[in-house]
């Protein structure tokens, strides 16, 4: 069993990026293309199968080699169907045969997942998730992403919406409008974006309070600021952990991992920032599961969809 | 198999119920004894062995016949371990071996689960979730209670706290007190008693405007003078309506089941709640999910818990 090889595809707006990995979740190689969205998904699945071939090729191995594949890529998609469907960030794709396509072509199990519920069953498989048996992922970028894993099961869902974390509602009242289209969504308080935007919001209400330039700045600024003192940034900082343990709060009442973990950039503020999200977590929740929880970043950075994909593959001809 | 027989025992506040279930979900017989929980505990687990036996007697059959039990009881509670912690409705018991005590008085295979579950995998089972393959339930009563279901098997959780979805956090500014001590939870909002809490609150505000009797008056009450035309009522029927919606929609962007399903006595509402509750459920979450996702009321009624803790019993011998 050890010697079984697995290639992760992860399709993103920007690359895709794939790896052989072996049976223990560990990359032999790590490849990236340009996506180029823009020139279609005809396109699109080339690049896909050109990656896979690199990989494969920069692993030294042989397609004859390869156990199965998975494919992780961004909603909206119909897993069932292994269908991309229209995602916004890989436009003008619509009903994409992703799973076919690579199936046909490598004559392979294909697995399809979407790129959060991947990345969040690779550090499952070989990250902070190691040594769990459920977990819930939020990654936290431009958006926030979300991944349950209960017992080496990814809740995908009845409609490939399952750990769509970051549009749980927590405002019903004047909620914060979110890129979605609706308001009051976690990933309006908690994204990358939002940190930012709820920062512009208070520099205009307080100006001179602050260093921070609202023209040109980022979360990690913001978070650098509120390290170096900044109050204003603190505040936005410690409201950030806030709104995080309400999320992780929610996914807890309903499906109660043994681990909370967070991923994405905004792990670069260190172990105070997930101190203050573990506080506020026992703030809010019951106090058997708080103080029984796991609440841990991500470790497998970058590498997660991309190992998590290999991951879907493997459970497949498990 | 279709000859099997379970026990189910549903423990509550106020009556402790149990009944033989044939191996299709149909109840051969049902008794109720009253629980006199300040008795005590060892009092308490006498009065379940005698509800199984009456239970077993009045069903015309011997305890030979019984392939398992299973017993359901309110929280808190450690399932892993079998234990009722310290419930609020059954004060002052603390930490009672339930499971180990009913398996070694009827030396039978013995399930424990929360009420709620139970009464969710009851419906799942036989009722309104009996064609679909995942359910989530909300039971609306003096709280307002949760159980999932995703493939036949109950979202238990690692901490015994999956499904609290009454906890799960709608409102971060200023969000209503809960009787758990919280503040925003779902409860708070949308149980039979914050409908109450929430009409008096509006009497007040607005005095002269609605037929209602602040002192006396019931959720039921509430519910048939919005039926009536009592523009103030609706409004609160309409609320309950978008907060109970914001809790589906949290549950299907977490676990996106098949079904969400609607239980207790705020159901007799009628078609029409729930018409509005799945009209805000479009209004609150993604297309996808909310145009496939069934919201149906339950059907087994008060028979829901003694029938879901006979199939938990079930699933222990499949």
């Amino acid at each position: 069993m050890q010697d079984r090889l697995f290639v992760g595809l992860d399709v993103g707006g920007t690359t895709i990026k794939a790896a052989v990995v072996d049976d223990l979740g560990q990359p032999l190689s790590r490849v990236s293309l340009p996506t180029l969205p823009e020139r279609g998904q005809e396109a699109g699945l080339n690049t896909m199968a050109e990656a896979v071939r690199a990989a494969i090729g920069a692993a030294g191995i042989k397609l004859d080699d390869v156990a199965a594949i998975g494919v992780a890529t961004p909603g909206s998609m119909d897993l069932a169907a292994g269908l991309i469907l229209d995602p916004p960030n890989l436009k003008p794709w619509r009903n994409v045969p992703v799973r076919q396509y690579i199936s046909d072509t490598f004559r392979k199990p294909t697995a399809f997942q979407n790129d959060a519920n991947a990345a969040a069953y690779g550090e499952f498989w070989v990250g902070a998730g190691k040594f769990y048996r459920s977990m819930v992922l939020f990654t936290l970028g431009t958006g926030v992403g979300g991944g349950i894993i209960l017992e080496d099961r990814i809740i995908e869902g009845a409609h490939s919406h399952g750990g769509e974390l970051g549009h749980i509602k927590i405002e019903i009242t004047n909620g914060r409008p979110c890129g979605c289209g609706h308001r009051g969504c976690l990933e309006a308080y908690a994204s990358a974006t939002a940190v930012v935007q709820r920062t512009r919001e208070a520099l205009a209400a307080r100006p001179g309070v602050s260093t921070l330039d609202a023209d040109r700045m980022t979360s990690k600024d913001v978070f650098d600021a509120a390290a170096a003192g900044d109050a204003l940034a603190a505040e936005i900082v410690d409201r950030t952990a806030f709104y995080l343990a309400v999320g992780a709060s929610n996914a807890i009442h309903t499906v109660d991992p043994e681990l909370v973990c967070f991923a994405g950039g905004m792990t670069a503020a260190g172990p105070e920032f997930l101190n203050l999200i573990g506080k506020y977590i026992h703030d809010v929740t019951f106090a058997w599961p708080a103080e029984r929880v796991a609440v841990r970043y991500a470790v497998l950075g970058s590498d997660a969809g991309i190992i998590g994909a290999a991951g879907c593959g493997r459970l497949l001809v498990s």
